[in-house]
């Protein structure tokens, strides 16, 4: 058995069997290993970034590692922003990049490169395999360093010659069954809680599924604390799930929303921050004064540290504040965001995953979706853009039977449009819905901050994605993806419907 | 003075003037600083490996770096890809990449990452800026690190804060005027040249120049040696030009043409290598025994050093073998690999820029245009796919009177296929060829190398670029690129004939 063929056995017998790959020549023989071995299935990405963020997508909805294959120093480098998404995610992503022959990397041949120094900013575990016998224990390490609460991003490069050559075999990946769960002191985070509503309960990562969920409502339902949530990589929402709100975006905002506060448990969540900062304004969305209690980082089990809270406050095991179910009616007349997030919680089917990157244009659909039927949102968890549309795919091969819906920016969606060959080739129920408002609005809106007024010059050019406008129906047929443009809300919400009821990839572009 | 315009007024004043750009919110104050400095050109590219692979293209046309701005470490990630092939062709690329705040980083928010860590694998010159006093002394460091003959690429990470403050200024950048050039010993390379033909004179790099081709080649006439080229970053071709000829990709091709050959001097160029390592064959190309001199390594002037052999070997000024002009006949019948590489070359008009990714298409191209007007043509240096694009885009910024043809494969366009929005949003006389035979057929001949036959399972679906097939016309149209699909090899001359003497972008798909 080659060396390459005792990895990807490794990987499989574990149960990491799905490879979101782009390779080249240095990859060939795993690509000849997924060839004989039952259970792998490769799936062939246009470029790196569609590949990285589709192993991340798939990996946020099965919790199995989603696996990479990509061709050496370039080829990982076209994946470093949705790695970045996925390590900042806490999702669990596994990539094999290739090497040259061990003895060809000194001869400098044009695409050697420091592999290990471009997987390093966004790998939690990096590792260069060094021989035939133990580059399946390599991958069984890779698999290991991931699959713990605190998931991450693994890299292992391995050189060709110890892939090919023979004198590989399988090796076991050895799971932490049985390992006490890591967290906080729930004593103190219990006593905290004494204080009701002057406490904050707020949930990330993974306390964000339904078991976290429940745990946490049954906390603020014995305590009176206030349930809330942080940005995520993935949250179940919808009727018949616990009421919970997002935490204030800044401080200022907090205090006001919140002014009773005076601590926050963590509980899966960093301590929150914004996103950039603005002059004169601070880093911290907390309030001065609010005290930080951490129940579990993004790192812990935070389901387990929830459930050990509620047993120390005497919850019940019932929860009797849950969402209803209130589904707004179609929208008519303009297209506009708002009329468009309308159409789309309209058409919300249950069970539906939605990977949002709408960034400036998703608040009235995040409300309007409020109390519609159980779905799960993803949200980038790095912020880097081009995310959308890979993570659907990935999302959509983990759960063929959900219906999946992106949500993009045109600007974001732009970065990894090959994710919609992939889409068609997989013939992936991936709805793509497209925001096309010709412009970097969200720069635009910070020029604006700025006082930039009237935007001319570089200031409009480098945020104006006019000139020309891009003709998302066209370009989603080119790659085999029906596309349609609707022109008014009911045609939105009618376009909608219909490509979550057909089977297979569609795009529908809204020009707003 | 912001530290932003500080930095912009010192590049424009030391010439680097353009650049390809996609900033996000930390980089506005560089948007603004264009604005207000006249003869400030920046260029929106919807995805970054576009914008450095354009820049690396507008370096190579015109020996002034190309700069780029970009978004934090997911930005620079996206870039990584052409920045190593512009790093491995000795291009010169200057980067400005934005960080948060200082006092933001420590918050660890979504979009912080180790930028440096990021840039440091694809740059020879990497810093952060300290203070906005001295944020236009790093950018003039960072022009002063890859303006010598070394080229290079140089990143300068600039915190928001640094860059929005007032207290900056501009800073002269020093030239390296009257440096003595730097390069090995003449008189052991005359020496060894007095064995004739047993000798190769291996250019490449800027000996690739007109300059450096003419040296060459008197050394070459004086001397009996063999002049020939290594794959180079770029080489001027053509009628009038010296007879030069690649050397030979294997090290038993050149033991074959070369029989006689005992030695080789190195102008520029690297000791010549295999771009893989094949089992039980060797990396370098050199048959065993020949011995190496360096006149001048990828890093010095080797064109004075050359220039300093020609006077050494007593080489008279003028040249008498040159190419004579041989243009192929516009080719008739079936389309083809050999029929369009054929047409491409009869339609070459004088002066054309080649940026040249066929990969696998490129052979009988190169073998008819051999002797056709004379022309640049530009390959990857790195051998990183998605460059011909990017690559093209920058070339025609920097000569907007050449004609630029951009030859591609389907799968290598894929990467970087947003340049053409770039092309169309500037008018840019590009033309693009899209090789569509509709695989990455380069892993295709190397798997029946490796014995795989039949090619199926894994092996011919991440190998096969069909179901569904790319729609390169309607792709480009969607984009603003007016695209045609010709069926025959005389309506393929014609395409290639029309998009040339029509301005702006155009892609001609060759399905072959």
């Amino acid at each position: 058995m080659t060396g390459a063929t005792g990895l990807v056995r490794t990987a499989v017998q574990a149960g990491v069997s799905v490879c979101f790959a782009n390779p080249g020549t240095t990859e060939l023989d795993i690509v000849r290993a997924f060839d004989e071995t039952p259970g792998a299935r490769a799936i062939l990405c246009l470029f790196e970034g569609v590949a990285t963020g589709a192993a991340d997508g798939y990996a946020r909805m099965t919790d199995v590692p989603g696996m990479t294959l990509l061709h050496l120093g370039a080829g990982l480098g076209n994946g470093v922003a949705n790695l970045h998404n996925a390590r900042k995610a806490r999702s669990r992503v596994v990539n094999i990049v290739g090497d040259h022959d061990v003895d060809h990397i000194p001869h400098n041949s044009p695409l050697t490169s420091d592999i290990q120094g471009i997987a390093r900013p966004v790998s939690d575990w990096v590792r260069t395999a060094d021989s035939t016998e133990d580059v399946s224990a390599d991958i069984a390490a890779a698999i290991e360093a991931v699959i713990g609460p605190a998931g991450g991003v693994a890299t292992l490069v391995a050189p060709a010659d110890i892939l090919r050559s023979e004198g590989g075999g399988p090796t076991a990946v050895l799971r932490e069954n049985g390992r006490a769960p890591v967290f906080g002191d729930v004593a103190a985070v219990a006593d905290a809680l004494g204080a009701g509503p002057e406490v904050a309960l707020l949930l990330s990562g993974r306390a964000l599924t339904q078991d976290g969920l429940v745990a946490g409502a049954r906390i603020a339902e014995a305590t009176g604390c206030a349930l809330m949530h942080d940005s995520s990589s993935r949250i179940e929402r919808g009727a018949g799930l616990p009421n919970i709100h997002g935490f204030p975006g800044t401080a200022a905002a907090a205090a006001e929303h919140l002014p009773a506060i005076r601590a926050v448990v963590l509980a899966g969540a960093s301590p929150p921050v914004t996103f950039f900062k603005w002059p004169g304004e601070p880093s911290s969305r907390l309030p001065k004064g609010v005290d930080i209690l951490t129940l579990a980082t993004p790192e812990q089990d935070a389901v387990p540290a929830l459930l050990a809270v509620a047993d120390a406050v005497g919850a019940g095991q019932a929860i009797t504040r849950t969402v209803a179910l209130d589904v707004p009616s179609p929208p008519t007349g303009e297209l506009s965001v708002e009329s468009a997030g309308r159409a789309i919680a309209a058409a919300l089917p249950e069970g539906a995953i939605v990977a949002d990157e709408s960034i400036t244009s998703g608040g009235p659909f995040n409300a309007h979706s409020r109390a519609c039927p159980r779905h799960t949102r993803l949200s980038t968890g790095g912020g880097s853009i081009g995310w959308a549309l890979p993570q659907a795919t990935g999302a959509a091969v983990a759960c063929p039977d959900r219906p999946v819906i992106a949500l993009s920016g045109d600007g974001g969606a732009m970065y990894t449009i090959q994710a919609l060959w992939t889409q068609a080739r997989e013939g992936l129920n991936v709805t793509s819905i497209i925001w096309a408002n010709r412009e970097y609005a969200i720069l635009r809106g910070s020029l604006r901050r700025f006082g930039v007024d009237p935007i001319d010059g570089a200031s409009a050019s480098l945020t104006d994605l006019r000139s020309p406008n891009i003709d998302w129906v066209q370009l989603a047929r080119s790659m085999g993806v029906p596309g349609s443009r609707p022109e008014t809300a009911e045609d939105t919400y009618d376009a909608i419907a219909r490509a979550i009821a057909e089977p297979g990839p569609h795009l529908i572009e809204v020009v707003v």
